[in-house]
């Protein structure tokens, strides 16, 4: 910055540290200028030295101010970047970089977003009884091939060697670390139950990345293990946790589904998936209005209530000598993980002929038929090729194809309909899954009894994929628009020109209202109250309050709800009230 | 638990979710057993089910309950590590435990710690106006090689390879990363001054873990890079970083070193480090009480004020055709990095004699003499397989000896004093070493002059080392023993038996004194109150309260501090002056 006439200074000087105000010769300090540079000097009421004041305002006090706040803007970013997603505005704000494919970096305002996501997250797992822990990121091998997930894992788990290359893993999850450690801890009915959560950096080594935060190669989720001694106690405490999620979701306050789901590859038998529904989601969830049924589209069922007589066939190979021909009705999808639950050999591959096929040995064969085929509908002709061991048998009446939108709901029959859904949680009953493996037994009441293994649940929730979904979810055409509870501020204050020192007071009422550190003063030099509010709604404050000439005439602010666009002018007095509406 | 004669009810019932009052008869209801029954169940004010009962509680409302809270005290972990280190008892006392070698999974106690040690962190950074990232663990390798540590980072670097191949490392740090988003952001004398820090996971694979935390190969560290427009800054900033570093070891209040370090690999030429003073320390710091000289032992000089006339020699090979002679005073330890000031190429490598020794070319050689030799001393001749390609050059008056316990202080002539200490944190003034291979420049003001590479700092601190540390130096015979702003608990409230209804109030009071928080209520099933305070000796909290018959007959509680052994009874109105002692 340079004052002809005013500072009797170079303009590139280098003696940095000498305050600014003995720059302005005697005769000058009533010219309109040199006033506007003693009343910024006093507002910030520290000395402003030469330097400083040419550069930026980097400020030091306990006000958190957008000149001092790493907040970066690059215009080269943020044209890169499409415009109009969520993630493209998550750059184009400052709330993140990319670091390399599916890795990013978190900055101020992207962190604190995720920082309030897991304080919300610490209350609820306080609100099971759960303490937090925080296990290493590598993970031994020794422990992976104990429970077979070693090879399993494939190409997705990332592996590391050591110098003495003892092999380890990039945890993608805990279950080992954390069964291995309480099998040591715990011996005996009376210790249990036992609830343990971290929340930390995973790693998944993702064939396609992509969506910025939604489907990173690093990421932090939260993850709850519980420990229980009997199935009736682990499902109870799945209940208990089902209701803290919910309350969760709720305090966060953008809608959600709660969706039976599979419970795949990390195995048990009960399992919930949480979901935001939004276009770029890659799940599918069927969610039925009529009595809430909702299911992923991997598990969701419906009853057609037809009788077909006419049906399509599937043959489904199996990982031994069986085989298995699916009926099903006619244009529809066949639900892999139903056919499994008849045939667990089944491997997901379903051929419509068997032609050319050959077998070293004779097959078992069983006929699958779809419950809206005619029940006295007769198995067909095997391919002459297919020689059978026995006899084939035969089993009716399952459910066997994919729900699809507007197919009545199986409970109701009012129609479903289909979402495009992020799925945010994951909650597991596991039973023995881990704990047999790996030896987490206890000794139960009465101890005669010998040993028996710990019944186990795990449930997940993705907290940087979190920050993403909810700047999806929520952001509108003039950008980001965070839910209060996880704003990164929840108040931006601007002030308007000259209105510097009144701005800070306006803070610091503010900050007895919001708490401690929720309020971020714009006092960033060069930049118009236009820009600022446009900044102010591009990073999604929930509340914009502007002091400007209203002030000077009658002591009111102007109070803006980023959400709703509501603008209005209150007092201090009525602002505490404003917030609460 | 078994009470004959009292419930109606089999030992080994399975009807949990029943009330456990309902198994007390009506004509028992007097018995004194059963009277204890009821009056603890009243106490909790919860049903009290006959399995959880029967069990252990596990309680879960706003107060932090032993019961409840994750603290396994394994006797088979307890009796295999080494009692009287202060490791042994953060294993003991259940704060963490070893996953793998130089691996540590933190228990909930420890995390605790851990998490504290976070918050007066984060508050220290912000009196440096710092503002927060998270950057990722995996760091491209393309940036490493663009810096020369790649190769340079040697065995401890963990290097790790995607589907791809694509190489990343594990970062041990992160200056790389930082000044690589800084370079994309920061174009102008007006982004800058820059501060950035993280707290977070490093990666380092040890030769030899150790001493549990102290030197692990997972672990946490707060590291804070500036970037500044000048020297000038950039040493203005370290100095404020000085500040809220003293200011920060202060606020914890174990006492402490700063001592002048050399930079070494790190580079940069300002650089101090922060000791904890312990036998197990692994590095040496020489300290003046008369001046507070303070340096570590591969920097610290000292001045003997000899002028001796017999000396010893050594010879230096270097990594060109130079050859170096050091002369030094009898019996004393050469300076490796003093050698190296003057000869930039030395190796390191000092040996006695020559013999058998020959080169390639003819060797410049250069005589140092230690300030300590008289002055007129010529040098001596060379051994006789030494060609020198000129005559050799001499320098003379250098401080080239290491300094020793009782040493004078170089500043004051004081006698130093030698300590074993440990490193928690480091602080170095890099100048261009990252900014200028990885291309972090800006327009300086004037514009014209074209563009400058940015002057950066960097200031680690080992968090989870500080742990370790922190207890290392502060545990006793009775166990651990916490300074009050890094406990996991402030304090422990311990029921007499019959008064845990009154603990509970105790606790809700103390709540209101030390924090939301800070308070953990012991209320564990079938342990004396003896046991109890011994196990909060071992765990040490600050204080503790036991509520017992004083509270009946005066209304009192025992206040207990655990550093000095203090007892006394107070009422609850004195208990908040008490805490201010
Ligand atoms: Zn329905
Ligand atoms: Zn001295």
């Amino acid at each position: 910055m340079h004052f002809p006439g005013v500072l009797s200074h170079p303009r590139d000087c280098t003696d940095a540290g000498t305050p600014i105000l003995r720059y302005i010769p005697a005769e000058k300090r009533q010219h309109p200028v040199a006033m506007l540079i003693r009343r910024y000097v006093r507002s910030i009421n520290q000395t402003v030295t030469f330097a400083a004041f040419t550069k930026r305002a980097f400020t030091v006090d306990q006000r958190t101010r957008l000149s001092t706040f790493f907040v970066p803007q690059s215009d080269k970013v943020a044209t890169a970047t499409k415009e109009g997603s969520a993630h493209a505005l998550l750059v184009k704000a400052g709330f993140l970089r990319q670091a390399a494919a599916g890795i990013y970096q978190l900055l101020p305002l992207g962190l604190r977003v995720q920082d309030k996501i897991e304080r919300l997250v610490d209350r609820a797992m306080r609100g099971v009884g759960a303490s937090k822990v925080a296990l290493a990121n590598l993970s031994s091998s020794e422990l992976w091939k104990k429970t077979g997930r070693w090879e399993k894992g494939g190409d997705e788990l990332i592996k590391v060697y050591d110098r003495k290359d003892t092999a380890f893993c990039l945890a993608p999850t805990h279950e080992e670390d954390i069964t291995n450690l309480v099998a040591n801890e715990v011996s005996s009915y009376r210790h249990l139950p036992v609830r343990l959560y971290q929340i930390g950096r995973k790693f998944r080594d993702e064939r396609r990345p992509r969506f910025g935060l939604l489907r990173g190669r690093e990421f932090v989720m939260k993850d709850l293990y519980t420990f229980d001694a009997s199935e009736a106690d682990a499902l109870k405490t799945y209940d208990e946790v089902t209701r803290v999620y919910r309350e969760l979701f709720d305090k966060i306050g953008v809608p959600y589904l709660v969706a039976e789901a599979d419970s795949g590859n990390i195995g048990g038998s009960l399992s919930h998936e949480y979901h935001y529904m939004t276009k770029i989601g890659e799940d599918t969830v069927l969610n039925c209005k009529g009595c809430g049924y909702t299911a992923n589209d991997e598990r969701a069922a419906t009853k057609l209530g037809r009788r077909d007589t006419s049906y399509e066939t599937r043959y489904g190979l199996c990982s031994d000598n069986q085989l298995v021909a699916v009926h099903y009705p006619s244009g529809r999808e066949i639900n892999a993980i139903s056919v499994r639950k008849t045939v667990p050999t089944f491997t997901g591959i379903l051929l419509p002929s068997l032609e050319g096929k050959s077998w070293d040995s004779k097959l078992n064969v069983t006929h699958l038929f779809d419950e809206n085929i005619a029940k006295d509908t007769t198995a067909p002709a095997l391919p002459q090729n297919v020689e059978c061991e026995s006899s084939p048998s035969v089993v009716r009446e399952l459910i066997l194809i994919k729900a699809e939108a507007s197919d009545p709901c199986p409970k109701c029959s009012h129609a479903l309909e289909s979402h495009r859904a992020i799925e945010l949680g994951h909650t597991f009953h596991l039973g023995t899954k881990y704990s047999a493996p790996l030896g987490a037994k206890f000794v139960p009441e009465g101890g005669s009894k010998g040993s028996k293994d710990i019944i186990m649940g795990c449930h997940g929730l993705g907290i940087s994929r979190m920050v993403a979904a909810i700047a999806e979810v929520t952001h509108d055409s003039k950008g980001l628009s965070w839910p209060v509870d996880v704003a990164p501020f929840k108040c931006a204050v601007i002030p308007g020109p000259k209105h510097d020192e009144v701005a800070e007071k306006v803070y610091d009422e503010l900050t007895k209202v919001l708490g401690e550190d929720e309020v971020v003063l714009d006092e960033r030099l060069g930049k118009s109250v236009g820009w600022k509010m446009k900044d102010a709604d591009l990073a999604g404050y929930p509340f914009i309050v502007v002091v400007s000439k209203a002030w000077d005439k009658e002591q009111k602010v102007e109070f803006q709800v980023r959400k709703t666009g509501e603008k209005r002018y209150v007092t201090l007095e009525e602002l505490g009230e404003a917030f609460k509406q």
